[in-house]
C-alpha cells in the first residue's frame, strides 16, 4: 500500500494536487475517486475503514439545534443511504455484521422547516475516523452539502466492500449563487425531469433553480388569477401545464435539496404566448396606420396592464417563497411600440419623445416597483442594465451576452449592482460542446476592480434553453458538463485551474451520475464500471 | 371536409406536392400525418375508414408464396398490432366490436427463413379500401417495408378512435443500401441499444447496420479462436463485450427487421486494442534502433499476421452471416512501420523499396484474398482506393473524407468500383449539427458521369462515430436526424428536395418515434401530443 501524505490545502497546495485524483493504491488496483466540486480544504489519509450498510446510522449530535424530526434531514438520511450503499438491498449478506459506522450530524441553528435563502451558509466541516464521522454545519443546507461529499468519499473494492479513508474537509462555496437554468416554454418538461434534474443539481452542489417556466412558445404556468393563460396560451391545456401542486412539489423537492426555486416571468418581450389568453395586454401591432393583426411586446402605455402584472405577480410571489424574482426584460423589439399610435401618444405624454430604450425603462422601473411591494429581489437580463438610466432602481443583473462579459461584469459591479454571470455557460449553444473543458476554464473574477465589485459577483449559472432540448436530450447535454460550471462557482480557483488535474475526477464524478441514475452524457472515448442502463 | 383529389405522382407532381404533408381536415381540426421516408407514389383519398384493434386482423392471401408459419412475417404482425394501435390493451372497449379490417399479405417468394441481402427487393404495393387493405410485395422484406408504411398510415382523431385513408401506394428504395453505422469500440453499447436502434432502423426504412464493433479503445467481440482478443483487450473481459450470442441475437433481431448487420474489423491500423490479446500481430515500433515499447499498426511483414487473419475472418464469416464484410483500411500511419527494421527489410524483398502505401496495398489486397475465399464481398474506406494500384482487387469503397466527397464518389466510380456514401452523414460530428437539414441536402448523384457511374453508388450510410457518444446520448442524436439521411437514400429525389415541404412530416415522424419508445430528440421549439416519458 502507498502512503499517502497527510496535508493541508494552505500549507501544501503542491501536494493537494497530487492528492486531487485521489489515487489510492490498493493490492496493487488502482481506485480512483475523489470528490465534485473539489472542498476548499481537504486532507485523505492512507487509513480506510470498512462500511457496512447494516450498520451504518446517521445520528444527531447531543448539542445539536437539529434533532430526529428535522424533515429536511430525515429524508436526506434516508436518500443518502441509498446513494452511499448503492448494491445495498436488505437480502444480500455479503457484509461483515460488525464494523458499525457512525456518522454525527451538528447544526448551530434549526432551520429544517425553512426556505434556502441568498444568505443561507453552505459551510460544512467533515471528519472520517475509525468507525464514525462527524459533520458539522451552522445549518442544515451546511449538512446537506457534506452529506453530498461523504457519499462521494465511500468507495466499493473489487469485491464490492464498501470503504471510506480517514479524512478531514473544511468546505464552503465560493459563490452563493449557483443555478441552472430550465425552459419549459419552447419545450415542456415534464415535472419528473425536472425532479431528476434537482437530483443532479445536488449532486454538483448547485443551489439555485432558475425556472424559465413562460415564453413565446408556451406558457404553461397555470394561474390561479387567469387561468386563461395556461388554457391558450400552453402547447395543451391539460397535459402540457405545471398546475399550482406541480409548481409546490417543485418548490418543496428542492427545499429538501438546499435548492432555491426563481421562478421568471419574463416581459415585456417573449410574451406571444401570454395575449392568447390576456386580451389587452399585448401591443397591436400597426401598419398602413391600422392594426396588422400582429402582437408585439407587453403593452407599455395601459393601465391595464401594470393592474395586470401587478395581480399575477402577487400570485407568483405566493407561489414561490424565494426572495428573488427574475423580470427578464430582455430582447425587446421596439418595432411594435414605435408603429402604434396610441403607444406614441403615451410617449409624448411622459415626455419619452421617441426615446424607446426609456419607454422600456419606464415599464421595467413600474415591475420592479410591483415587485418590491411583494417584499420580492428582482433579477433582470443586462439588457434592462443598457438601456436604464437610472441603474440605481435596479438590484441584480445577470451577464448573458457574449463577447467581452467581463467587461459587462465590470461594468455592472462598477454601478454598484449585483451580477449573475451566464454568458459562458449556455450549455444549449451548438458548436464545439463536446470539450467540457471550456465550461471550466471560465474566470468569473477576472476583471480589474475592486474587491467591493468583486463581491458583487454574487454567482453564476448554467443556461439550458429549450430550443433544441427536451426531456429526450436534457440529461446527456446537461451532465456532466454543468458540473464543470458548478466546480468554478463552489471550488477555490487556485486549487481547480488545471483541466488536465480536473479530468480524471470528472471522468470518475460521471461515472457516479450515472450510478444515481442519472443520464450524463460521455466526457470522451472510456468506460464506467457501470454503464447506463435506462434505454 | 376538403376534398383530396386523387393523383399519381408521374402524372402529377405539382398536387403531389400539397399532399406530401398529408393535411387531412376532419370537422375543422387538422390531423397532419404523413409516411416517412415518403413513398415514391402516393395517392391518399379523403375517404376515411375506422379501425378496431378487436377486429383487424393480419392475413395471407391465398395465392402468397408465404403463409402461416413464416417466422419473419408472423412476428411482425405482432410487432405491428402494438404500433399500429398504441392505446390498445385487451382491457379498454371504447372501440366499435364492427368495423372489422382485414390487412391481406401476398409474397412472391418464400423467403421467410433468410437473411435479407444485397439483392432482396424491398419493393412493394399497398392499397387500402373499405374493410380492407391488400400489401403485395416479392419478398418478406418488401411486406416487412410495407407494413411500416401501412402502420405511419393510421392515425388517431381527438377522441382517439383510429382511422386508415383510402390509399394506394408503390414504393421502392432509390439506394439499396442504407446504412447505419455504430461504433462499439469507442464507447460499450449494451445490446439492448443495439436493438433499440434495429428498431428505429426499421421505422426510418433503413437496411443494413455497419457494426465498427472493434478499434483501438477497445475489442468487445468475444472471439471463439482467439478469446484472449476480448478478455485483454475489451473494456472489461465479462460486462463490456460481445458474446457469440449477442451477436446472434442482434443479427436474428436485425434478420426479423429486414436489416442486414455488416461487420467491421478494421485494420491494419485502428487495431491497438488487438494487441492485447495477440502477441506478434501488432508491429513493434522502433527508436533509436530498438524497439520503444509502443506498437503501431498490424505487422504485414508477417507470415504469421496473415494466418491469425484467415482464422479470425473464418470464424468472423461464420458468425455473420451476410455476404458483405467491411475490412477498414483508413488512417494507417507509416511511421512506426517505417521505423522497424524488419519490415524495410520485407520491403526490399518485395520489391516496394521505401513505398509505404505499397506495403499497406499489399496487406489489404492480402485479407481481399482471404475474404474472397470466404466468398465474402469486402468494403473498404476510400483511404485504400487512395493508394491502391491495382484497384480492380477492389469491390466496394466507401467515402468518408470531408471536401469535395463527390469528387471522390466520381473517381470510384470511373473505376467501376461500387460506393457508399458517408462523408456527409457523419452525425456525430460536433458543429451547428442542430439542422437537420444539412442531412437531408445531400444529392448523392449530383457529379458528373455516365448512368453505369451512378448505378454503381449503391447507397449511403449515417455514421455514429463513439468518440463523445453512448447509451446515454446515442438515441437523441442519432433520431430522426438519422431519418433525415433515410429519406434522401429511400425516396424520389424530386419529390423530396424541399426542406420547407419536409419539415412537419419529419416533426410528425419524429413525434410517431417518440409514441414507439424511441428518445428522438427534437427539432425545434414545439410539442408532440406524447412527449417522451422515459428519463
Amino acid at each position: 500500500m502507498k502512503v499517502m501524505r497527510a496535508v493541508n490545502t494552505k500549507q501544501c497546495v503542491p501536494i493537494i494536487y497530487a492528492l486531487l485524483q485521489l489515487i489510492i493504491f490498493y493490492g496493487g488496483r488502482n481506485v480512483v475517486t475523489g470528490v465534485w466540486p473539489l472542498p476548499h480544504a481537504l486532507t485523505v489519509f492512507p487509513e480506510r475503514y470498512p462500511l457496512n450498510p447494516r450498520t451504518f446510522y446517521f445520528d444527531y449530535g447531543r448539542h445539536s439545534a437539529t434533532q430526529q424530526g428535522c424533515s429536511v434531514l430525515d429524508a436526506a438520511f434516508r436518500r443518502y443511504l441509498w446513494i452511499i450503499f448503492p448494491d445495498y438491498t436488505a437480502e444480500n449478506g455479503q457484509f461483515a455484521a460488525n464494523n458499525s459506522f457512525n456518522l454525527h450530524i451538528s447544526t448551530d441553528h434549526n432551520d429544517c422547516e425553512n426556505y434556502p435563502n441568498e444568505d443561507s451558509s453552505e459551510r460544512y466541516n467533515l471528519s472520517v475516523s475509525a468507525g464514525q464521522a462527524s459533520l458539522n454545519a451552522a445549518t442544515v443546507w451546511g449538512i446537506l452539502r457534506g452529506l453530498e461529499t461523504f457519499s462521494q468519499l465511500v468507495y466499493q473494492d473489487e469485491h464490492g466492500s464498501y470503504f471510506v479513508n480517514k479524512t478531514y474537509i473544511e468546505d464552503f462555496p465560493r459563490f452563493q449563487f449557483r443555478g441552472v437554468l430550465l425552459d419549459t416554454s419552447r419545450h415542456y418538461l415534464p415535472v419528473y425531469a425536472i425532479l431528476k434534474t434537482l437530483d443532479a443539481m445536488s449532486y454538483s452542489k448547485f443551489n439555485v433553480l432558475h425556472w424559465h417556466i413562460v415564453d413565446d412558445p408556451s406558457f404553461p404556468y397555470q394561474s390561479r388569477s387567469f387561468p386563461n393563460l395556461s388554457n391558450k396560451g400552453a402547447f395543451h391545456p391539460e397535459t402540457h401545464i405545471y398546475t399550482q401542486s406541480d409548481a409546490r412539489r417543485v418548490i418543496s423537492y428542492a427545499r429538501m435539496r438546499g435548492i432555491r426555486v426563481l421562478p421568471e416571468f419574463d416581459s415585456p418581450g417573449h410574451t406571444r404566448s401570454w395575449g392568447k389568453g390576456q386580451s389587452d395586454l399585448l401591443t397591436p401591432c400597426y401598419k398602413g396606420g391600422a392594426p396588422s393583426g400582429a402582437f408585439g411586446p407587453v403593452n407599455p402605455a395601459l393601465q391595464s396592464t401594470y393592474r395586470f402584472m401587478t395581480a399575477l405577480f402577487k400570485e407568483v410571489s405566493s407561489v414561490f417563497p424565494d426572495s428573488y424574482i427574475h423580470l427578464g426584460g430582455d430582447e425587446v423589439d421596439f418595432s411594435c411600440w414605435r408603429s402604434n399610435p396610441h403607444v406614441r401618444v403615451f410617449m409624448q405624454k411622459m415626455g419619452f419623445g421617441g426615446d424607446f430604450p426609456k419607454l422600456e425603462a419606464f415599464y421595467v422601473e413600474n415591475l420592479v416597483n410591483i415587485t418590491s411591494a411583494l417584499n420580492k429581489t428582482s433579477i433582470v437580463w443586462q439588457d434592462v442594465f443598457d438601456y436604464h438610466e437610472r441603474r440605481s432602481a435596479l438590484s441584480v443583473v445577470e451577464v448573458w451576452k457574449h463577447g467581452c462579459y467581463l467587461c459587462k461584469v465590470r461594468q455592472v459591479t462598477k454601478a454598484g449592482l449585483r451580477v449573475i454571470l451566464a454568458s459562458p455557460w449556455y450549455l444549449d449553444l451548438p458548436g464545439p460542446t463536446h470539450n467540457w473543458a471550456r465550461y471550466y476554464t471560465v474566470w468569473p473574477l477576472a476583471f480589474p476592480g475592486s474587491e467591493k465589485q468583486k463581491k458583487l459577483v454574487i454567482g453564476g449559472e448554467v443556461c439550458m434553453w429549450g430550443e433544441y432540448v427536451d426531456a429526450t436530450n436534457l440529461f446527456p447535454k446537461l451532465w456532466p458538463r454543468a458540473s464543470a460550471a458548478a466546480e468554478r462557482l463552489w471550488s477555490d480557483e487556485k486549487q481547480t485551474s488545471s483541466v488536465e488535474r480536473a479530468s480524471p475526477r470528472l471522468e470518475d464524478f460521471r461515472c457516479k451520475l450515472l450510478r444515481r441514475g442519472i443520464q450524463a452524457g460521455p466526457l470522451y472515448v472510456g468506460h464506467c464500471k457501470h454503464e447506463y442502463q435506462g434505454v
